[in-house]
């Protein structure tokens, strides 16, 4: 329990992403001492969207038995394209209807604090440096696969965002030009191959084709509370149809991991995202494998590649890190 | 003609590639003065290489009717991988033999002079970088299509050459996982897609199956001298058999470019090497259509994507910038 203070000394850190809301309540140590959960609900709406995500962030803090005015700032990630300097969210291709939302103003009026916002890849990114890395490589890949794949990168131990603030999209590298269609328009995206969607809409592909799964034992023929902790269940319990279309994403995990290797040749590239914590025991060896194969002699010597620890908390432990960087 | 003086004012720069030698002679404001060319000649061995590295780059002294005494320095880009430190090139795919050649102190033995080694796509970006574009874009992706395919980034004003020394290894990117094989011993890597070699192949393969093209008329069946000039010449006779195959690699040197462009949002891409140089007028603006059509929405904002005016100029002249910054 937190001790009885009204001095603004705790960060709020919030992940929002298609499918659910994570708020956390840090100290300015990084330590979380609360957590709340929502789901999105998308289809309800930008306006209800932003009241959920409000709402969540005062359910952590209640959680942690503190009042609003003892938060500093909270820090958000968004899965979209995010102006950081007027903390509108330009898009997100998830979330029906956001298109140049004001979603720091908005926030701010219903918190009373200081609000930041940053694409969600970027904020995990900050993360795992700052948090489980500790500030200390001097230049860090993350990829984050989940309901879509994205990343986030650290140059000369600064986050480093390119000249449009849109560097790290890694999800829509070409890794097979012929590949399945993508949600962006092209074929063969990482993100088409590789992500949960990719990997969901396989193996309901295959279902439909009277493919046999233990899935459909599990959750019923239309799959409809699929998620990535049932594919480890059908995995380990001998699914080799499950095994085998997860593996395929490993490999493209691993191509996609490589290509970053190749061009970026980064001190370490950290793992995340619901897939990676959901079956990380299942493909980190094949994904390890993948990369040694495809990056350049030399490009690996040194080069340390891992899942993240931080797991589901990335996102949050991002937001917290990012409000103690701006909040004055 | 140079003034008579014996201060060394001057800067050698070298361009070693797998065909061809190229040496420039520089003032320190970067104009080139003289320009001296020798094939390279890589069957008859690392030493013959290195010799006739050292007399192309006495010849263009010579040329500038120069005397070696009034060289500061050199600064030579190698095809491969380089230890800048010890100058040593640890390997080179186009260059048989070249494990652990200590390039650096072979060339200070002959030529006397500082000499320092990086890789030739580091050091043409280099170059571009600093005569073409004069040091002022934060952040710039050189993209280099000729024998092979490599590149070079600049970030926050700076060369950025990542933990170990490898970044910009453009040219193996999987861009088609089940594409052609590429010398790396993967698939569909960038360069097995759209670098000259790749371009070459795909034509010898299609003439063997039948194909009538015009370069066979001008070359002969063997097409034994075939350079990136003789499909400049057949696109414009109309050919529509080599017009198909150079825009195919035009269509994957965009994927590739809007690969960089998701990944490293630069403020600048700029394009070279042979093929571009040769091609520039038939492929660039197809090569912008595929990035624009590949590239995420934002990331192109004010990114401006050009080909190279220095051309085959782009090396040289890098050695000339790299000897400028290191000699004391």
């Amino acid at each position: 329990m937190a001790e009885v203070s009204t001095k603004p000394e705790y960060l709020l850190g919030v992940d929002l992403g298609g499918t659910k809301i994570l708020a956390g309540v840090f100290t300015r140590s990084l330590e979380c001492v609360a957590t709340a959960k929502l789901s999105t609900k998308p289809q309800r709406g930008v306006e209800a969207v932003i009241e959920r995500v409000a709402r969540c962030a005062k359910d952590a803090v209640d959680e942690a038995e503190l009042t609003m005015a003892q938060l500093a700032g909270l820090g958000v990630g968004a899965p979209g394209a995010v102006d950081f300097e007027s903390g509108k969210v330009i898009f997100a291709p998830n979330l029906p209807g956001w298109k140049d939302v004001p979603f720091r103003t908005s926030l701010e009026k219903q918190l009373g604090i200081p609000v930041f916002v940053e694409n969600d890849c970027n904020v995990a990114t900050l993360g795992v440096y700052v948090a489980e890395l500790k500030s200390k490589p001097r230049s860090m890949a993350g990829i984050f696969v989940g309901t879509g794949i994205g990343g986030g990168i650290i140059i000369n131990n600064e986050p480093y965002s390119g000249f449009s603030h849109t560097a790290g999209e890694v999800g829509h590298m070409t890794l097979s030009v012929n590949g399945p269609k993508c949600g962006c328009g092209n074929k063969g995206c990482f993100e088409a191959l590789a992500s949960r969607t990719a990997i969901f809409q396989q193996i309901k592909a295959g279902i439909k084709e009277g493919q046999k799964t233990l899935l459909t034992d599990i959750l019923g023929d239309d799959l409809e509370d699929l998620r990535s902790g049932d594919l480890r269940k059908a995995i380990r319990r001998g699914d080799k149809f499950v095994e085998r279309i997860v593996n395929d994403a490993a490999q493209f995990i691993g191509i996609g991991t490589a290509t970053i290797v190749n061009l970026l040749n980064p001190e370490i590239v950290v793992l995340g995202g619901g897939v990676i914590e959901a079956l990380q025991d299942e493909i980190m060896s094949e994904i390890l494998d993948t990369v040694k194969d495809h990056a350049m002699p030399g490009s690996l010597k040194g080069v340390e590649i891992r899942a993240s620890k931080l797991g589901d908390n990335a996102g949050i432990t991002g937001g917290a890190v990012l409000a103690r960087r701006e909040v004055k």
